[in-house]
This record gives C-alpha cells, sequence and structure tokens, in this order.
C-alpha cells in the first residue's frame, strides 16, 4: 500500500495560518510526523491564492525537504506552479493531478515527462460534464488519458488513477460504483495503481472515520493499492493491516503481527 | 443479515456452570440480551456430556423459550437430541449442523424435514479427509449435501452454508480461500443462506476481534448473507452496518444513521 500523506494542505486551516505565519517549525512536523508515521509521499497544497501559489509551494518544498528526504506529491491545478515545484523537488516527484481535460494533458505532461513523475489521474474531464456518473463514463475519460501518457512514453506504473469516490449519502450507489470502478481499472490498466482520498465517501454522514476505513477494506479488496490519507490514523492503518493480512498479502502474517505488537503506526 | 446468537454453549465455562447449577436466571438474562441485540436466531449447544445432553437441551429449551420466541438453533450432532429438540421447539428451529457424512445426511434429513426446519450444512465430510483444504473439495461436498436435501424436498433456502473458515496464521490464504469459496457457493446455490462463525480466521494472532470484523466486512461483500455471532458485539455490529451502507443494501442511509445515533446494537 503506497501512502500519500494529506496533511499539508493550504486548504485546511492549520495549514494556512503556517504558511500565511511563516511558521516553518509548525510544517516541519507535520512533515516528519507522516514521514515517521510511513507515508510514501506527502502531499503538498499551497492553498488557492493564485496570487501567492507559487512562492508558498516553493516555500513549503524548501522547509519540507529540511526536514525528511520522503519524495513530495505536487498538489496544485496551476502549470507554472507544479513546473517551478518539479524543478525544486530533490527527490522525483509525484504531481497531484492531471484529468481528461485535453487541454490540461497538453499543458501537464511534457514537463512531468522532464523528470519522469508520478502522477495522479483523475477520472473526469473538466472541459465536458464534470463529474462522472457511471462506471463507464469514468473508464472512457481514463482511455483518453492513458492515450496520452502513453504516447508521451509515461509508463502505465507512474500513473496513479483516481476513480472519483462520491458520497454515499448522496447516492447509494456510489459504493458500489467506485468498487466496480476499482475492479474494471484494475482489469484495463494492471500496472497502474489506483489511489484517492476517502473522506469523500462518507460526507454528510455520522461517525465518518468508521465508514471511511470500512470503505478501504473493501476497495482493497477491489484492487486499490494506495491512498491519500493520514497515515497517522491508527484505527485506519490496523484495519488496513487486517485487510493486507486476510487477502493473503502478508507473509507469515508478520506485519499484522508486528504491528499489533509495536502499534501500527511506526514512530 | 441473519444472526445466529452465539452465547447458549455449554462448551463456554459460564454456561457450562449455570447448566450444572440450574441457573435458569443467567440462561434467560443471556437469551434476553442478544434477542434484544437483534439475533434472529439463537443457538443452543448443551455440552458435550453424552449422559446428559438430551435432558439440558431440553432443559435449555424450556428456559430460554420462556422469555423469547425468537426461533432456536439447535446446535448439538446427537441425532436422538436433536430430534427431540426439534419436537420441543415452539417456532420452527435451525438445526445446527448437517456435513457431507452420507450416515449423517440420512439420520438427520428425515426428522429436519418433519417440520421443515432451516440447517446449518458445513462443507465438510467427517467421513472422509477431514476438513477440506481447498474451494474444489468445499464444492465437491456442498454438491452432494445440496442432492440431498433437495432430494428430501427441502428448499434451498433453508439451507445455511458454513464454508468453514480456517485460521489465517495456519495458512496464509485462508482468507482468500474463505472469499473465494463463498463467491462460488453464492453463484452455484443463489438461493442459499451462507452463514459460519468469525472466530476461527483469527485463531492464534493478537487483536483477533479486529481481524474477526474486518474479515466480516469482506465476506459479505463476497456474498455472506448470515453469521454465528455475538449480537451484542457494538464494533462488530457498526462495521457491519458501514459494510452494508457502502455496498448499496442501505435504503438513505437509514439504518447507518439511525444506528448511529441510537447506538448500532438495539437493546
Amino acid at each position: 500500500m503506497i501512502f500519500i500523506g494529506e496533511k499539508i494542505n493550504g486548504t485546511r486551516k492549520a495549514i494556512q495560518e503556517a504558511i500565511l505565519g511563516g511558521d516553518a517549525d509548525f510544517i516541519k512536523k507535520t512533515a516528519l510526523d507522516q514521514a515517521n508515521a510511513g507515508a510514501d509521499y506527502l502531499d503538498i497544497n499551497a492553498g488557492t491564492d493564485p496570487s501567492r501559489e507559487k512562492d508558498d509551494m516553493l516555500w513549503l518544498l524548501e522547509v519540507v525537504q529540511a526536514v525528511t528526504d520522503i519524495p513530495i506529491c505536487i498538489d496544485s491545478s496551476t502549470p507554472d506552479v507544479i513546473r517551478a515545484a518539479i524543478h525544486a523537488a530533490k527527490a522525483t516527484p509525484m504531481i497531484n493531478s492531471i484529468n481528461g481535460d485535453p487541454l490540461r494533458l497538453e499543458s501537464f505532461i511534457p514537463f512531468i515527462k522532464e523528470r519522469d513523475c508520478q502522477v495522479i489521474a483523475l477520472a473526469l474531464d473538466e472541459s465536458q460534464s464534470g463529474m462522472p456518473k457511471t462506471v463507464a463514463e469514468r473508464m472512457t475519460v481514463l482511455e483518453r488519458i492513458f492515450i496520452a501518457t502513453r504516447t508521451a512514453g509515461i509508463a502505465d506504473d507512474q500513473v496513479y488513477v483516481d476513480p472519483l469516490i462520491m458520497a454515499v449519502a448522496t447516492d447509494q450507489q456510489a459504493g458500489l460504483i467506485a468498487f466496480e470502478s476499482i475492479r474494471s481499472i484494475r482489469s484495463t490498466y494492471p500496472e497502474a495503481h489506483i489511489t484517492g482520498g476517502l473522506s469523500n465517501i462518507s460526507f454528510g454522514l455520522p461517525n465518518r472515520a468508521l465508514v471511511n476505513r470500512t470503505f478501504l477494506t473493501l476497495a482493497v479488496a477491489a484492487g486499490m493499492d494506495s491512498a491519500v490519507v493520514n497515515p497517522e490514523n491508527v484505527p485506519l492503518i490496523e484495519s488496513l493491516k487486517a485487510t493486507e493480512l486476510l487477502l493473503g498479502k502478508d507473509r507469515f502474517c508478520r506485519k499484522y503481527t508486528t504491528g499489533a505488537k509495536i502499534g501500527f503506526v511506526k514512530k
């Protein structure tokens, strides 16, 4: 399971305050906590103010990379910000994200290709109908994305597909659509990774953490192999370790039993 | 989900003591607690002493049926005990259990048929190799069982197949074999129920409750629709309710949201 640590996000109040106040220590601690808990990438989103996004992104990169060499997941929709961040990143970064919009593909792919980055690909097309409703709509958008990435020489295993998880409170079929999309992506693009945030699924419901971790269990069984999460979330991680154990992915039950002994979240 | 409450079992120390001491109040409380928590059947196992099993079974039935009219699941391997209990049961009972042993089928089926009981069918053949190893071995035994039940005029939906869940600590594939067996049973016998105890899967592991409830989530997704459980186990039940919600089985999220509000275990 590949964890993309979600906590350094300028749309979250605590991070926004740290950015505006230049509180490097808080950012460093947030980065280190996730790194020590086992994050494979650290998502960095500098917030949504166009006038400062690039400077803030570069500052965040500098601060985070001063304390950890875990690769960065550059989270922005602005080509100029991503381009600058790709060059400022030490380890080969991940880009969050491309989607089926042809203009976005055209502008993002060349500089993703420059450093052979990993890239999150959302199964939606901003230029068309917005959020996809069916599994088939998602697969149609993904077909277009994979034609573009393959044409550019980006290997399928550099692509982290986000199937777009919707709220089950809004659409009772949202869980089933997510699992079916994951199975379909896994069989159509066996080398690709499948990732996504978990919190959409539980939007509007009580006890969201329970729904999120139960969703992760079912999504991993369907073929998801990555997630954008808080890697310090103990109930989520222990639920995932039990899932991997039950799916035959834990040789001699070693990860599970070690986790149960020393705590499921590394520190 | 059909819950078979597991707590009145004479192989458990507290129940054994209540039986030997004639402590009807303790048995009544154990029955009522499970009934109030939402059990659909109450398993009754009078213990393993052949000289007293029949009398103890009939006493337990009398005591339990004095406080609840939830049907009984008669848990014995002795034909004489089962026959007596079937006649003492008020509501149509469930029998726990038949298996692929031809002698057992021959002796049990006629009196199961007498009251058109529900019946748990274990996917093993005591007379042959013992515990089955593969999915195929389980399906072979079940074929023989369903020939016998169908011949006797027992409808498939009276049969609760137990796929025999083994310990993942002993065999790393035990989870995968269970899920594959459940899928195979669900597609071969679409009208049959699929049940089983959950605790075998976690035998020998730390934090067994976590493994058990994660297993239940994956087993329900594979097609399990019943379980032999303690229905008062809140983490297990809330995990199940989140699972049903995510599998599109909870109209308007009503059961989940009500459960989250008033507690997942009815009282």
